[in-house]
């Protein structure tokens, strides 16, 4: 696990709001959206499948756990879950709170606009309701 | 488990492969990317967490099944893996065999063009192809 590299765009884009036991949390920097990424701290998976059984039911519970927390907190009309990985190839798994009204809506929002960056100020208050809302998995 | 009834629109736009324990099997009538999308038979799921812990997992080791067959025997560069639902809003995932030379690469492919559906002489072929590479899972 010390030797887990978060790739850097994913770095790049994304604020920490902590680690659950498998997976590191991440905060998409992209305001349109609340979009929550989840990266298993394993080196060299690019597919759900390169992990063992155990790692696979464990990120599918924090994967539930992330998108119902989100669904009610943020009172989603449809949470997106993806795992695409066609541009970052380390594993990672999208969260996407979407509403009926929002600028993407129908469409998924990937490649759709170029993200709008939180205004800097709102972004520890943000991660602080984050680790609030995860706090039960957080370690 | 009866009474469980396709929605319309996936029904339209698939073959039927078989059935799973938990998921209907579906192939999608695009012949740009093999694709196979997996529709839990219970009524009223919108989202992964409104089924209980034990139909998560096997949820989950359904679609990592198909992902990975998928994956081997169309020889993928990436799968695409997503819950999204804000068109139909039955719960259903997506397993898309992605290429680096496809027409949408590295773009998702939802809503990139309208289907190309496969000529129909080819499809019996196909399904039979698809029945016996996830024939270990097939009820």
């Amino acid at each position: 696990m010390k030797s887990f590299i978060l790739h850097p765009r994913l770095k790049e884009n994304t604020f920490l709001i902590g680690k659950f036991s498998l997976s590191r949390v991440l905060l998409m920097n992209e305001k349109r959206y609340p979009w929550v990424i989840l990266v298993p701290q394993k080196d060299h998976l690019r597919e759900i499948f390169d992990m063992g059984p155990n790692d696979q039911a464990m990120l599918a519970e924090e994967s539930a756990f992330v998108a119902q927390k989100m669904d009610y907190h943020f009172n989603a009309d449809k949470m997106n879950i993806a795992a695409l990985g066609n541009i970052v190839e380390q594993l990672h798994i999208h969260h996407i709170v979407r509403y009926k009204n929002d600028s993407a809506w129908p469409a998924p929002v990937w490649g759709k606009f170029p993200p709008v960056p939180y205004p800097s100020g709102d972004v520890p208050m943000l991660i602080e309701k984050l680790e609030n809302l995860f706090n039960e998995l957080l370690v």
